[in-house]
């Protein structure tokens, strides 16, 4: 079986992304760390995308993109206000504490994977004492770790919050562009024209091999990063290799071509399984994931039949996962798996 | 200019690296986090290579490949002794000292950059109270940042100091594939059989894209490694192409080809600067580097021709170093731009 | 109003305890960081009081205490599992977070403020990927935070489930006293006889200044823990003072006379609050404390007539917290206040 | 033999502290955390002192003052300049390396244990590249380790180099009062007027038992100083006793009397030493330090009879420290001692 549906980053490298690595390789020699040709030119192209003079800074992945940004947001007796389910509280082996040394994730629940602004005002407002970790920054995951999206009008009541309360916001964008692509918006309308202040801009799972930006729109709160970056161990000497990729994501819209393209496979796949009688939506499908409750059986046979995909949220829960290049062919072969094994 | 001597990571990545990172991107999809084909391929290739059951680690840098290792030899209270121009103390902003939460850096002086047992020895005896931070592990870089490299019995006699003292011993090998070139030695002389606990074996200056491998030979050190590895944003999750390109290198010996050309290369370089009245070589040339001392408006004319090199060790003092492409013609072509701007 | 019932850290230093800081004063010039005369005499009492060559070591407060504590049992990557309502997790402004540089608090509930072996097996067990960080320690407060005390059985079957998922046990004993005063066992029976391998014994509260003490049963985790204190600010130079009032508790059973009659106080007004019928006792009255549930505008009447007391676990939760000098006279005063307030 | 010259903190606390100490035990119960009447008053009493409305926070010792205060003015990829003989460079274990989380020391040498301008300059523009830790405070000790003190013209000119180039500037002020005592300076023209944005006001070698203060003269670097304090283990639930028996030495300027007695035996001792000779003084004789060099056999008799010093700076190297409550007849027959032994 050559695609799976664990997670959108099973996938390769997207064809645009390989051909600038490749490109940038023919140049001979450029300077080290960042003062090369191609990372200039992959800042100006994200600030031409968000039409804004945002700091943009390059590292390796994801946990360090989002532990570095929230080092940066607040100081080790701060706390940062985030979903239970945000993947810097369930997923990163606390690198967000490492990086920051001892900042606290306060956690709230909110339907369907989203943090609430009463939620974020409960938290902040439920204590000030001393001996409480001053909340200082908001995490928000777009798109969530359960598939969902956050409207525009939702980001700006958190922002609004945030503000109200002193504190930084932080996005999550792991898969931002398959939010961008769901909502049809402007990517500056949801992250610093909604007052995000620091979007960590997923590049890896939308096709490019290694690497994510972090776009601070508060350039103020970008004091001194390169050197948080250097000492955090997230600075490349052959930047270039990690720079030039994302021009072929961000070149004629390849970045949303690649989440449209993984959003529609993630419909198809949900199209097929809300037919099963046997199989319930969890979840609405608002991106590139379906998460599913089904019978255990049933997916333990998928299991042993050599399909991949995460289970969890207990007994029979099961997450596919759609990326840039999954087939629509493969996404029928595995609806008519699970029709099978749920009927078997 | 083509062609740079400022650094060797100025360079891009060898054809046979790149041939594998594009060969990982054509299987399809590929369980993330190193439960992939390619890093299994290559972790057996390490332990064939160094003919020993270690562990091997991808990271992204050696900034984080050496902090790590070294974190994992000691706590935030114990002291690392290295050389006083060792790169952990001298250009990585403070990093080994974060990711060990404060782990103090003991420095020494010592001939050609190297480090002597009888300067650990000092280290370790000078003191012994509570308010010293207690000798933990030693570091030594191979081939080291002046471009020399310590010899085998020197090796030997570093790590029977720091087994006397119960230290661990870490080899900062960003250039280990020029120092094994230089001495002709099977790589497990000059680490595990010499004594050395782990090995941050350098890819990115011998032709990789992004990455190094961090190997332990001493597998007790390496426990939970890589939950240190995770939490230190250091994981990559397409792990593959991190690990694939080292195929390229260690496939018909390119790494140790790579190696020698550069060596080669600086070779011809020092020999005809030696012919130059004004020039000064300050260190021996035994890798791919080459220090001397010329005038310092030699020197300002150089950079003002557009040559690309380090200058520091003082007034004139200049750092050439050479790569796995450097050019016999670009070589030729800066000794007679020295030699113009010195009589000049 | 002389006396309060918000925190037993409101009373001030017992008789006892002062006489011996006096007289440590009284013997001249004395040996700093603790090679003096007192702070022997008083390792050795406490190695009499449990019967066993443990380790120990005197810090300035609790926080301290247990966060030192908690980092010489694991590494930034790791876990700590404790109870939800745990002072390490809920009141230390992520001191443990900071000390351990990253190590994350996996919280569970259970009734009554007490953990339970099932809820720390299913934390351990619920996933062992490397994103999560890898549990190593137990930690439990005894009398816990809501003023029950551990049974013996309690904690030997914590111990044993801790024991068989390879973690270390910890107890926070800032009453450790009252609890071994409810339980009437052996202080070395509800701790290392029972599985404990380090226990923060707390002087404070009890009657001291300022202090506590950290006593390793299990001396292999003390190794260079005296380093670890030093680095994190807790050396005392004039040790003397930190240690020698300990005597004054230690002598003659004062510290246990102390606790008794604090928990007595705490019964006395648990059994006069019992009768108001708008009054419901939240958690069982086993140490110092008493919980209670009142019409929130009660608890308003109470405060503003100038009580103090702390309110929490919702609309109308209050805590009553008796001390070592908590008079009867108080206590019945309260009660009728109570009582009036309820009432009125 | 009662009193010793290892160091001023083999002394007991003064009478004037313990009787505060005692008194604020006759209140009854207060509340925690600082918000009793002793640690307002005491507040207060130090903004009087120093003429201004600085900020005042209470800790347990001068490792906690100055790493806690060095962090709150430096990230973790930030250096800070102080002298290579500075107390926080060689006797605190990387406390202020594990406080910030990383920030490297930077030393330089400098006559007489004290640094320079030009040093400082030095450090900060030798390099600016992202590798090196950016400089972001300078830190200085008055008295110095050897004894000596800085001019307020020193200090003047020291702040103005740290405000040319962006520090902050911290002074370390173990023996803060001894250094007042020698300049007869008012404390505020060699802090704050001089430039000075933190002071570690130290009590412990004054004749407190335990207890130093952090002083904010800049306000603004202040912001949530309480909460590090809490997290960083520093937070005194009872707080009254560390904050007391500051009253004891700041009513009727106890603290000046007691540094000038120190001093006044220090020079005591100085003027009968050199005229011993085979006795060198080695600094000149500016607090209660008394720095020679004498021969070590000498030395070593003296150690043998029981006398205690540190002995250091080499082969015959000795520190002799007198303290508030140094006795004539001590320092007598000390220097009698020495005299015989030099003889013998």
């Amino acid at each position: 079986m050559a695609q799976h549906f664990a997670s959108d980053n099973y996938a390769g490298v997207c064809p645009e992304a390989l051909k600038w690595l490749v490109e940038a390789n023919s140049s001979g020699h450029e300077p080290a760390y960042g003062d090369d040709q191609w990372t200039q030119r992959v800042c100006d192209a994200i600030r031409d995308l968000f039409q804004t003079n945002c700091d943009v800074f390059y590292v390796f992945n994801g946990t360090a993109a989002n532990s570095l940004a929230l080092a940066s947001l607040c100081q080790s007796y701060n706390s940062v206000i985030c979903h239970e389910v945000a993947h810097i509280e369930t997923d990163e082996c606390g690198a967000p504490e490492f990086f920051s040394s001892g900042a606290k994730l306060m956690v709230a629940s909110g339907t369907n994977g989203k943090l609430t602004p009463q939620a974020i005002e409960t938290i902040v407002t439920r204590r000030s004492d001393i001996h409480y970790p001053k909340p200082k920054a908001v995490s928000i995951t777009q798109s969530t770790e359960v598939g969902t999206v956050y409207q525009i009008d939702e980001i700006q009541a958190i922002s609004a919050m945030a503000r109200k309360h002193g504190l930084a916001l932080h996005m999550d964008g792991a898969r931002f562009a398959n939010a961008v692509a769901t909502l049809g918006a402007h990517p500056a309308d949801i992250t610093w024209r909604a007052g995000v202040d620091v979007l960590c801009f997923g590049g890896t799972k939308n096709g490019l091999p290694v690497g994510e930006a972090v776009v601070f729109f508060n350039r103020e709160l970008a004091q001194d990063f390169a050197h948080r970056v250097k000492q955090g161990g997230q600075l490349a000497s052959k930047m270039r290799f990690i720079s030039a990729p994302w021009l072929g994501l961000l070149e004629n819209d390849v970045w949303l071509r690649n989440a449209r393209h993984a959003n529609a496979m993630a419909q198809r796949l949900h199209d097929a399984l809300i037919k099963i009688p046997q199989v319930e939506i969890i979840f609405p499908r608002e991106s590139n994931a379906v998460f599913v409750k089904m019978p255990q059986r049933a997916a333990n046979k998928l299991l042993a039949d050599g399909w991949r995909f995460y289970q969890f949220i207990g007994e029979g829960g099961c997450r596919f996962m759609c990326s840039w290049d999954t087939q629509k062919e493969m996404v029928d072969k595995l609806a008519a798996a699970v029709s099978e094994a749920c009927a078997g």
